[in-house]
């Protein structure tokens, strides 16, 4: 199985997440996204959007979008299951990951971030408060789920890891790129750091990815 | 069932087209999305996210997230499917609702229009070109896959309707009320318009809805 990814990419980092748990083994082949890489005419043929992640078992078609490439991992991969048992949970899981990976991290992406600078000619300090306002809404919204809702636990849903705790420490992880806190959302940075402390999450770091930044 | 939404909101109405093909009564409950009564606390206790759609069933609590709820639909009322039996149709099925429904969809909503205007004073004429590069660049990459994979129909994915036409329909709709034009999207074009002569899509339709401008 060979994971199109890049250190930096939080929605590659999901996937990540999701391989180590379910010992999946993978290669990953890395597309400089800071470069442009992405654009490439190679990587274009794989993945039309020119986003990543891109997941390829041999010989098929490539998968794309991050929570597809879950769904499709959990369909085939069923243990440790990362979505619950009943409907309703499911679609609690899948809500809560997609404040994230819907209506958060789209926001910041690079290419999103490019046209801020490039078209709209914006100062690094607007960027800044662009990309800090958006990551905040989202976090604000699934502190707000977290923190009023029965079913949290331990984790997202319940003691069990599931695809939203994968997509919330991805942005979680983004917003401290952008040296945002988690002050204001406490519930959600109890459980961020308990993933944090997992084994599978912990190697699917962004920065502990080849191509990462060595710690200072 | 109580589906809050609004005649304007495409995530809404995929919610809709969905609700009309799997013959599920429902009573919709609009939300002044262009009045901010999204912001309101009574809306903001059902969807702290505080966007829409929320779908609400008999003393349940509310669901949010239109892919999620589209996947809890699927779920309750499986017929007709609006998702492929194998996974990795289902992987692509998704991905193609997820290119629309996380990386286009989000970047032209109205809480972010606000921002472009009250935030950073972009000129109506700016603001407008925001809105067609991302749609167009959504669209263009739907059409990439929809050209090129042996899996496209008369739908989509093969001959039958499935989540990804419904999204993809939304953003072409979408796409027209800030009077873009299809002819980029030959592929797409063509089952957008295969779509909407469907009764469960043209009852579902934005101008169909209560509140919307009645056609000059």
């Amino acid at each position: 199985m060979k994971l199109f990814g890049f250190w930096r990419s939080l929605a590659t980092f999901r996937v990540r997440i999701a391989l180590n748990l379910k010992g999946i083994r993978f290669e990953e082949v890395s597309i400089d996204l800071m470069g442009g890489q992405q654009r490439s005419p190679d990587y274009a043929a794989t993945n039309p959007q020119m986003v990543l992640p891109a997941l390829v078992e041999d010989g098929q078609p490539p998968l794309v979008q991050s929570l597809a490439i879950l769904e499709y991992l959990e369909e085939r991969h069923p243990e440790p299951p990362l979505l619950p048992a009943d409907p309703r949970g499911r679609a609690r899981v899948r809500g809560l990951a997609q404040i994230v990976a819907c209506d958060t991290h789209p926001l910041i992406v690079p290419r999103v971030r490019e046209y801020l600078t490039d078209e709209l000619a914006l100062s690094e300090a607007q960027r800044l408060r662009w990309i800090r306002h958006w990551i905040d809404a989202g976090l604000r919204a699934v502190e707000a789920h977290l923190s009023r809702d029965r079913e949290t636990g331990l984790y997202c849903h319940g003691d069990t890891i599931s695809i939203a705790d994968l997509c919330v420490v991805s942005q979680a992880v983004g917003n401290k790129f952008f040296d945002g806190t988690m002050d204001p959302y406490p519930t959600t940075a109890k459980i961020v750091e308990r993933c944090l402390k997992h084994d599978a999450f912990a190697r699917a770091h962004p920065l502990r990815q080849p191509g990462a930044p060595r710690p200072a």
